[in-house]
């Protein structure tokens, strides 16, 4: 079987902005998926480990674009396993236009635990380090996710996690985050400028009716720094945004 | 070319709420996307619509179920055209889950206006009424939409109308209402009940940094009448819910 999977999508109406190009937190959404078809398609998506009582959680997410599909466009988005550690494993996509010209990489790390001792599960034992013959040479040209930090001390906004913000796990779901956090930002700076460069560091989960609080912070030219927290001061991720005109 | 368009999807995982459900509001939006691809396919979508400089525009839409597809599993939307008149025309939809059984339906009514003076353009007229040959008798064993009333005068919520909730058209899109609107209900009744019908009338648009205010009523024993207004009394829409146990 091909290391890369391929998968194809047409971009929905309701699912680009103003600007009528792809929302971020949309690409974000299909990558996720891409990665449970492609683990799926493997024998290491969550129904089947699901069953050995471990789950895939996501640790960080860099998303870098050029450019941004519009309404109606067909796209198709490429993933693989760039590697596979102990505690855990990269996984790396591309998008990929309708004239077939690469718009965008995006990396990820994942962990696996195990859903009763939530703790981590070593990949490279797990099914004989199976996941390990995955690993695919396939190159990447965007950094890898950083370190982000956050000093910003005041709440930019806050909100409670609702009805719609909570997935089949009983958590916010790790799209919301990125919708919320670009909801940070006022139209203005999107007519102006595009991203060309998101991440997200996950790092609690937070549930229905949290009390969720916003710090955001301007860290260089373009750039800006958010944290969510979570019952005043516990991080639920933090995000880093880079902005072009 | 056959009258009725049949639309295949799968529950995409980040659709589904937690209790592994399809989401209403993404129901919803797969519903307005076959609503396009039906129209479309015949001559009538928005994008050729619009080099005449009409759009269509969504006046209601009442979607009444039994079950909704859990996550991953495939599901099938149909649509047609029920009627045509001069102002407007209902459109109708059957959701028929993965074991080929019908679990829901729904209404829709729809206006085309002309883009520059906003004004309703008469459907028998346009393109010498063609759209009128694609009426279709299939059942539709549903309640048409109702005229919704809400006496409540408290504001019960209220948000501003930020980045992710606008459309290409610079307006909060449909299905961010419909969203906004189940998250005024506690996660408690979703845990008990389920909603088995649910309808909303689309009267004003609103636009971005709107501030939106949610009036919510107990209108009868599961049933709930929503409205939201913005500008303080200029109402947006109205929505009526019934939750069955």
């Amino acid at each position: 079987m091909n290391k890369i999977g391929n998968y194809d999508f047409v971009t929905d109406p309701f699912h680009v902005d103003f600007n009528g190009k792809l929302m971020l937190s949309v690409l974000g959404n299909h990558c996720l998926n891409c990665a449970g078809f492609h683990a799926t398609e493997r024998g290491f998506g969550i129904a089947s480990i699901n069953e050995e009582n471990y789950t895939w959680v996501l640790s960080r997410l860099a998303i870098e674009l050029n450019n941004m599909p519009n309404q109606y466009e067909k796209f198709t988005v490429r993933t693989w396993v760039e590697n596979v550690y102990r505690l855990f494993t990269n996984r790396n996509f591309a998008v990929i236009d309708k004239d077939g010209q690469t718009i965008g990489y995006a990396r990820s790390i994942w962990a696996m635990i195990n859903l009763n001792t939530r703790k981590p599960v070593d990949l490279l034992s797990m099914h004989g380090g199976d996941i390990a013959n995955y690993i695919c040479d396939e190159p990447c040209p965007i950094e890898p996710p950083s370190r982000i930090k956050v000093n910003a001390q005041d709440v930019v906004t806050a909100l409670t996690a609702k009805y719609s913000d909570i997935d089949i796990n009983g958590h916010v779901n790790s799209i919301r985050y990125i919708e919320h956090i670009l909801d940070l930002f006022p139209l203005d700076i999107y007519k102006a400028k595009r991203i060309s460069r998101f991440e997200i560091a996950y790092i609690t989960e937070s549930y229905y009716g949290d009390e969720l609080s916003f710090f955001k912070e301007e860290t260089g030219s373009n750039e800006y720094g958010i944290e969510i927290k979570k019952n005043i001061n516990e991080v639920v991720c933090r995000a880093k945004i880079n902005f072009e005109s």
